[in-house]
Formats: C-alpha cells, structure tokens, sequence
C-alpha cells in the first residue's frame, strides 16, 4: 500500500512537514495549498526538495467551488484553475483534488454540472492534469460519493476521475459497499481519516476533530476493504484536520500519522481475509478466500504485521520516586511482602499473590520528564512472545528504550508510549509467576530477602488476607493533551488493547477525561486520563494509580489498617448519600464507613474498593469485584478526587471561616 | 434582583467554591448535589459556613430520574427523596430541583406523572421542602416548560412548582412569552446560563459549552423579561457548566459570574423598557412605559448601572518593551513623530495623525506577567465621560488600575482587563486631539521634543504622507485560554463592544481563534485572539500587535521602506495565488509585490495592509480600507503566522535541504 498525508494534518511550516514525512516513512504527500502559498519555498524548491527527500508529490488540493455556477463566475473558476495547473506543472504535479462547491453554486443540474466539470477535465487534459471530483459531506447539491461517481461518469473524461474521502462518506453514513462498483481507473486518490462519532454539525466535526485511523470509531478497515476490492492501487492518502495535531510537534505527529496508516493497512488486509460484507462489482457477494489469495488477488498489495494475541495480564508494574521510603511503607501496609533487591540494579521487588511491584530507587532524569511528572515509570505485560510482540511494535514505530541488563538476567523487550511509560514485553507463565523475580533477593521468589527485612516485617503475627490471588486490576496513567489520541491508537495497534467508550469525571481542577482500553477477558485494563489542562502546566500535578484485585477487601483493609495504612478519608457525606441511592444493610454501610471503602453497584454486580494516600505523585487502590461487575467505581471518582484535592490543598474539615 | 450561583460553575471544593461566591457578592447558592457528598463538611458545617458568610442557601440540586416509572421504582425513588428531605432539614434548605426523567423513565403518561409527582410534594410539604420541576432539554417524555408546567398545574399542590432554566429553553428554541402566563407563585427558582449557537446533540452542549451571560448567543435579556413579567421575584441563578471554568481560579471565576449577573440585570431592564414583544397573562401585547415605570411595575426590581455610549476611538496604545530603541526605529521608519518624553514618567510619546503610541521604558514586572507575555501594555479609550464609565466598570467589578499621577496631570481612570492589559477611559474630544499630550516634551504637541530628537531624525527631507489622518485602525490582543470568555463579557459590559461571529484562522502552530469586538461605527474595533495552547505554555510566544489605519497606504509604505523598515516578506506564492484568485491589473499587483503588500476584496470593498518585522512580542500594521471593507484581510493572517513563524524559527528560504 502506498502511503501518503496532506501536510495540512501537520504543525510547522511546508518544509519542516516535509521533512517529518519523510523521516516517518511517508511514500508521497498532498500539498494542502495554503502550505504552499504561505511558504517562502518556491514551487521548483518544494519539488526538489520533494525529490530529495524521496517523496512523491501525490495531490494538490483542495480547488474549492468549481460546478454548479453561472456563465461568468464559470469562465473565472477555469481561471483560477488555469493558474493552479501552470503552478501544478512548476511542481512536478499531476493530480488535483477538486470539491464540489459548498458556496458559490447557484443552479442544481447534473447535466450542467457535467458540461462543466468536462470543461475542466479539458483543461485540465491540455496541461497533463488529473482532477479528483470529492463529494463533500456538507457540498450544497453533491454530497454523496455516489453522485460524484455517476457525474465522473457523466463526463467521461480521462482527466476526470473520483476521490473517496472516508470522512465525508462515513461521518453521513453513506454505505460504502457501492464503492465497489466502481471503475477503479475512475478512482483517482482515497484519502482516509477517522473520527469519534460526535453528534454535531459535520462541518465542525470535519475541521476540528478527524483523527488518524484507529484513534476513532469509523469503520475504516471495511472501507478500505470496498476500496481495495474495487481494484484501486494508488496512495492511500491521511487528511486529518485536527486542532491537536496542528499544533504538536510535526515529527512525533507524522510518526503516529504513519503508525495508523500501518495498522490500517493490516487491518484492512484481515477485513479482506475475514470475506465479511461487502459486493461485488458484478453485485455478488464477496467470499473471502485464504489470507495469501486474498492479498494476491487485488492489484493494492497489503503488507501485515507480526501477529499477537491480546496481552494475558501484567507481569509488573514499576514505580519511580525519590522517597521509597514512603512506597514501601504503603506496600508494606497493603499485605506486599519484600522480595529483596536486584542483584545490579537500584530495584526492589514487592509482590502479593501474583501482582509484583518494583520500587525504582533511581531519581527520575528530570532533562527527560514530560510534561506530567509521571510516578508509574514503567508497565510489563505478559504476551506469548516477546519477540514477536516486539517486533510488531517496531513495524509499528514504537520507540525502543533500552534496558540494559547483566549476563543471565532476562532481557526485556520495552517502548516509550506516548507519555513516557516504559512498556516491557514480558514472558508469561500460566500459572503466573516472572522467572525474572528470581534475580532478586537471596532464595528467589518469596523466599529469603535481603537487607530490607523480612516479609513479617509489619505485624508478624498478623495473617496476610487474600494475598494469593492478588492481581493488579488496572492502572491509571496521565496524559498530556497532546498525545491522548496518540496514546489511544499505540495501544491499540502495538499491544492489542481495545478502546472502551471513554466516560468524564468531575474533580475541583475540573473534568477528567477518561478512556479505558483492555483486553476481551479484562486481563489488562488500562485506564488513559487526559487531566484538566491546569493539572498539565506545572501549577498542579495530575496524580496516577494501580489498582489491585483481591478476594476479600475488607479482610484486606481491616489487615493494611492493623498495620497502620493511611487511608484516603472519605467524607460522611459520601455514605449517607450511598445509602440513599443504594439502601444498603445498616451492618455493611457500617462497615465501608468504619473502613473508608467505597461501593457500587450495577446490573452486572458490586464494587468495592479503597484508596491509599498518595506518595509523590502515585497512590494505590485495592478493588473486590463482586458478580461481573465491569467498571471502575466511577460515581465514586468524584469524591475520590475531591478530597485528594483537598489534601493538596492542605485544607482541615476543623477551619470553618468564621 | 437577589443574585446567585451554583457550585457546579466553578473549581474547587465546596468550601472554596462558598468563600469565593461570598467574596464577589452573591446573594445566595445553589448546592450541586456531588460537591456536598465529595465535602468534607457536615451539612451543620456548611449551613453555618454559609451564614457567616452572608449568603443564603437557595436550591439543592439536582434529583434526578424522579417520574415516569414503574411501582417499585416510584417507592426506591420516594425513599431516595425522604433521604434529601432529611438532609436538606440539616442544611437549613427549603427548595430541592427535581430535573424530568431522562435515564429511567418507562412510562409516558401526563395523569400517572401527575400522580406520582403529586407523591413527591406530599412528602416534600411533609418535610417543609418546595419541589421546583424543571424540564431538561433532552428529558425522555418532557423536555419542554409549558410541558412541566401544565404538570404542575394539575397537581396543584403547595410544595411543587417549576424551574424556568434559560438553557432547556432557548438550547430548544422554545418560545419565551408563556413564560408570562405562568402563576408566579408557581415559579419556584430561575437559572440561568448563555451559550455559543453551536449545532451538537443538546447534552454534550449543556454539559460542556454553556458561559456566562453575555458570553453567548442566547437572548436572555428577553428571556429575563418574561420571567419579570410574569411576576417572578425570585433568586436569579447562574447554573453554567463550563469546562474551562471549572478548572480556573475559583475567585476570579466568581467575579466574572457575577458580572454576567449584573450586565444582565440592566439588559433585562433595558428589554422592559423599551417595551418590546411579549405577551402579557391575559394575552395582550405589554408595552414598555418609561424607564421608572417598568422597574416599578414589577415585583422583581432591577438595578440599573451608570450609562455610557459605546467608545468614540482609541485614545491611544501603550507598548511595554525592554529594548525600547527597537521600538522607536520601527515607530519613525513607519511615518510616526517623536513628541517628546513624559515629564515625570519614564514613557515617551509617538503620533502619526491622531494615531498615538505611547512606548513604556519601564521594564516588565517579572513577578506580575500573564501567562501570555503581553507587549502590549495599555490602550486608552475616548468616551464622553471617563468619571461615569469608570463607575459603571468599577460596579461590573472591573478591577482599578492605580496610576500614579502628579500635580496638573491628566488623570486616567483604569481597569485591568481579563489578560492583564490596562484599560484607561479617557476624554475624547472632537477634533481627535489628546489633552495630556502637553504633559509630553516641552511645547506640547507636536512641538520641540526633548532629548530624543527632532521629528525628522528619519529623512529630515522625506515628506510624511497620510499621516494626516492616521488613526489606530484596531488592535490585537492574545487572551489566556482561561479568560477569553470572561473578556469577551469585559469588553461587552464595561466597555460596550459589541462581540462579532468569531473567525478561526491556521497558523503553523495551530488554529487561532479570533473574536472581534467592535463599536457600531467602527471607530474601535479590538480582536481577541486565543492562540493555540502551545503558543501559551511558555515554549512559544503570541504575538500582539496595533494597527494603523491610513489614507494612502502605497505611499505609506513607500516612505517607511525609503526610511529603511523591515517589511515582514510576503512569499510569492502569495502573490500567485492572489493573482489566480482576484485577476488584478499586473502594474497593481506588482506594487503590492514590491511593497510587501497584502490584498483582500470582498463585495465591500477592499483592504490594503502591511506588517512590519516583531519587536519583543509585538508588531505594528499599517492598513488601507477601501469602500466599506468591514474585515482584516482574514484570508491573508495565514500567511503572516507562516512567516512569523518562519522568523521565529530561524529559518531561511535558501537552506534546503539535500
């Protein structure tokens, strides 16, 4: 599949978004043309340049408002558009994107529409110019791309063919199984960008929030599959109009641009493979056949990926601070047991049943901090092959981070996500234990520690509840706005999560955004929140958390408030609102009020769970699912962040303004 | 009129959020219902909270999901209520919003809903508690008030009314004059909030988008004087959820609330008495009787504010720079004169026509910055009368700006605007002169100047065209993300700018949205610019700037390049473009090329401008309105941004790269 990107998805000026294309691995790009007429590049430099850097010069776009119009404004549009094609021949160019006309058409006939979209393909034929007719979604007579087509059609013109633009065919609905139907040396370009299905005026929705494929909920995979089983091989081409994108860092954009044309290319080849849907020229249903004869069958060749199965949980979870003190206390508390340190590196392991947490002793490297400060260093997950994994995060352009390692330690495979976290790729075991966990401490595993003392440390005689089949339920990492799209579309594509609806919390610093992915059998739930934009400018900090399952949460918090576990306070207020939403037993109310625990219920089952106070920037929660209960305490999270808030704000219950 | 607030509008906890609405003045709050359960304090604690701090505790809010359900919902939903009713005892409240069912209603049926609502006010009057009935905008069989209000009607019982909320009405585009025919002893509360006309689903727009008033588009002076009418005497409150303003300064956030509050109280008396629309109870047409009269005539009274005419011109602009020499080069290769210095304050006086530029050599107070750094420091304003428009600002809570002043010296009444920039009322006088100009040099205006030398130090030969009748044609201004909805409300309320349908404009670092307040002459038109956010963490700089408009701009430019100013370089393709767009004359385009001149047309007329290079963080424009050209050459800040951009950056067109 050949890849391309209109440099209006971009920040930065013509040149420095060429550069970013070419570095990401763009094919070709659209030149969006108000990035050249805003460039001091002239149209001889852009093309060397172009070719310099090993990039076609796919499409330039877009010529606005052509058809439909009077006699006079006519003869003026074949003006303009002499002008565009004269420039388009300095350029080294061949095919332009022409959009019907959302504001100077004035007469709705198809058969003057067609003379006239033929005067242009005549002018445009004298200059070696192709003209890719698009349906906008919001074109005041055409808007659908079967319209355009027929008009194509209409004209038969070899300089006169169609662009389909999954944006205005999806946002409108329009079914795309048609596509099929069309002669594909009809389709001059496909231009692809996704979008969340927002309820709003598709103009808006057009101009603002399009995001790269797999950032969205568009069904991109079967669009492509239309377009791929029409016979079309061109450029498949991103134009995403996003207020994010056009201001981040062109470089990193254009990698997660290229990033999303990867994984919708391999995508798109399983859609093919799967045979679902679709008709066929002939109007026939397409069966599809074996993945090799799908691929040969279609002049577009689809490259796919190495294959992975969904993450089978995580292996650990690594936290940074400056005090661990702190952190061991608090791990102490919960019931973890000390597993010694790392025979070379600055690391300790804690663990409960099978949820392991490694305390990182060195200081963060501040040069290299993001924007959040970021107390959850590191994630491992455990996959089938680490190999394979990572090689498929590497065609997918994550970034390697090294991890340097000693003879005889295991080596793990790991990548920077977007916000900085170290991902490792991890060797699961069935019955769920690390191998690497032996290289620390003495004995291994549970067994003798090292210097930092003994697993009874915080209460010998007390039992240890629920310990055994303690889990990390899931955990939750902070996003800067500028990669939250991002960070959506790397987890989906490089470790196989899969994004839920995302909900909105409410906090005194304002609402939390909040998207979980996760994996079919809940294995590995991630929860991405991007902060209120004033927790994301250094003014206050955006706290981030790992949640463990146990079997018996009150067991568990009656045993972490023996050892003397500083529990997040949760107001009276809280319960006395609980029991009028929940009419709950006077007994058990008593004993969440007694415990600080927090309760919910839904038509799947209970919820019952309990917050740490922070240390840093990273606090711990212990969760008991009762039935097949699926979320996370959401209407809880309020109260949760109001009064983390109000320990930040060192504020008493006792200093009534008088 | 008694003035409150919801809790919900702004940040922090419920503490915060009370002191901050005590601080701005507020009568009374409503209590969004999650911050008392996420609070700390005991409902005693917040009752006597709320008394110290003199404000009264006005709807508790919201019950949700009450009617429309089936028998055993009814009972669980009842018992939810008696749980509110207590705790509303304890609060010292008397009046709980109930919303139409959205989420759990099963069963359309007005006589069932009356039934069951006719269950709730018994209970309520039970407990001393008023049931205001409010119908939301997407409520699953009511969603509409006459609709909510005939179900109060038929159950006809003491403790159930209704809630009129601005938004579920005008977001419907229902029509406000039954408002009129409403029993006023029926109308329990009265919310109120504006909103931008967006075209979204009605939720997500409620939910995230709604301002202050006078920061949308809704009619709400309308809305308010049928409420009036009607016989309303109630709170006044604002329920506005706002994403931005539930992450801002909880203080300033408050004031600028209760702004809307008080603007809206003059508007709503304006409405009235000028008597228009509206149909009285009895279906009669109401005409507005004089000023006394309307405000007489109805049980709500509505204070008026000290009157003023919308600004006559600039009075001048100041611009605060550490390298003040820049500054000056730029102002005398532009055609402006040096008038002198000030004899007691370090600033000097610049005027090209009646355009004068006041250059501040103190340097910035580190300390006090915005968060934009603003190399605009002040803009004065003519007004008929700077002691009354300065009482009406000070009673919109506009804060005062100390100036220092000595003996015979002019002194300024000024406000510091939402982005910091100093807002100074002065005296306008017809022949467009400046009184406090004499306080400058030595012989006044245009007199000998003082140690900066003669007003020809820049071509003691040259002639100085146009500048005659140069006058500041409008000035940019960047806004804080956090404060441009609260400026757009500054300018509308203290200042009587009319706020114009905001454009969005590309820059290489994003969208720039850009909101143009204007007088309806024209004579101040003032841009606010919310720039992208990356322009706004520190990492890049908006840049500000001040405009000129003169008679000639060819010859202006001209002149200014004979004296030797640095153009900003328009690229050539500009001029391509332009060519393919407007077929100008070849000798005119050729002069716009030579100039580094900008073009725009319109059915208006058209517009001629240039830019000069950027000092610090400001730039100057010189423009030439053509006919009744109304913009700012919108289609051209593209290319300005792109080449700014490109100077920031350090780039130049010859560096391509191989």
């Amino acid at each position: 599949m050949r890849t391309g990107i209109a440099t209006v998805c971009l920040s930065g000026t013509l040149k420095e978004k060429m550069q970013a294309c070419a570095i990401a691995g763009f094919d070709g790009i659209e030149i969006f043309e108000q990035d050249l007429v805003t460039s001091p590049l002239s149209p001889e430099e852009v093309r060397k340049m172009a070719a310099d850097l090993g990039l076609t010069l796919d499409l330039y776009q877009p010529f606005r408002d052509f058809d439909s119009v009077g006699k006079d404004l006519l003869a003026a549009n074949l003006r303009r558009a002499l002008a565009k094609f004269r420039l388009m021949s300095r350029l080294g160019m061949d095919t332009i994107l022409a959009c019907t006309n959302v504001a100077t058409a004035t007469i709705d006939d198809d058969g003057l529409r067609a003379e006239q979209l033929a005067a242009l393909a005549g002018l445009a034929g004298e200059h070696g110019v192709k003209v890719a007719y698009e349906a906008l979604a919001w074109g005041k007579y055409v808007n659908d791309y079967e319209h355009a087509h027929r008009l194509v059609e209409m004209v038969d013109h070899p300089n006169l063919g169609t662009c389909l633009d999954s944006f205005h065919i999806l946002s409108r609905d329009w079914d795309t199984a048609p596509i099929e139907a069309i002669n594909p040396d009809k389709i001059f370009f496909v231009q692809v960008a996704d979008a969340p299905k927002l309820s709003m005026d598709v103009l808006s929705w057009s101009r603002h929030y399009r995001v790269f494929p797999g950032e969205g909920q568009f069904e991109l995979a079967k669009f492509m599959g239309h377009v791929v089983r029409a016979g079309y091989s061109g450029p498949v081409s991103l134009e995403v109009f996003n207020d994010v994108f056009r201001q981040s860092d062109v470089e990193r954009t254009a990698v997660d641009a290229m990033r999303s044309l990867i994984w919708l290319e391999e995508q798109s080849a399983k859609w093919l493979e799967a045979g679902v849907g679709g008709t066929a020229a002939g109007g026939g249903t397409v069966a599809g056949g074996p993945p090799a004869a799908a691929r040969r069958r279609y002049p577009m060749e689809l490259a796919t990926l190495p294959q992975v199965a969904e993450p089978a949980g995580f292996n650990f979870a690594e936290v940074k601070a400056a005090d661990t003190a702190a952190l061991e206390t608090v791990l102490g508390q919960l019931g973890f047991e000390f597993n010694g340190r790392h025979r070379t590196k600055d690391v300790q392991l804690w663990t409960m049943g099978h949820a392991r947490v490694i305390i990182n002793e060195q200081a963060p490297d501040g040069a290299a901090a993001p924007a959040i400060a970021a107390g959850i260093a590191a994630l491992g997950f455990d996959v089938d092959s680490p190999v394979i994994a990572s090689a498929r995060a590497q065609q997918l352009k994550a970034p390697v981070v090294p991890r340097k390692s000693q003879a005889n330690e295991e080596v793990f495979q790991g990548f920077a996500a977007p916000d900085s976290t170290e991902i490792f790729l991890c060797q699961g075991s069935p019955d769920g234990t690390a191998a690497w966990t032996g290289e620390f401490g003495e004995a291994g595993e549970f067994g003798e520690t090292g210097e930092f003392g003994q697993a009874g440390e915080f209460g010998e005689g007390l039992q240890v509840p629920a310990g055994g089949n303690a889990v990390i339920d899931h955990v939750n990492l902070a996003q800067p706005w500028q990669h939250f799209d991002e960070a959506v579309l790397f987890y989906t594509s490089a470790l196989a999560l899969e994004p839920q609806p995302f909900a909105e919390v409410a906090s005194p610093s304002g609402l939390v955004r909040s998207q979980v992915m996760q994996t079919s059998d809940r294995a590995v739930r991630l929860v991405l929140n991007l902060a209120p934009l004033i927790q994301q400018d250094g003014a206050q900090t955006y706290q981030e958390h790992i949640a463990f399952a146990v079997d018996d949460l009150v067991a568990t918090a009656r045993a972490a408030r023996d050892r003397g576990l500083a529990f997040l306070q949760i107001p009276e207020n809280y319960y006395e609102d609980l029991d009028a939403r929940f009419d709950l037993e006077p007994g058990f109310l008593d004993t969440l009020r007694d415990l600080n625990l927090l309760y919910d219920r839904d038509a799947d089952g209970e919820f019952l769970h309990f917050y740490t106070a922070t240390v840093g920037s990273v606090f711990f929660e212990m969760v008991e699912r009762r039935g097949s209960y699926d979320g996370y305490g959401a209407p809880n999270a309020p109260v949760r962040h109001a009064v983390q808030y109000d320990h930040l704000h060192e504020l008493t219950t006792h200093t009534i303004t008088h």
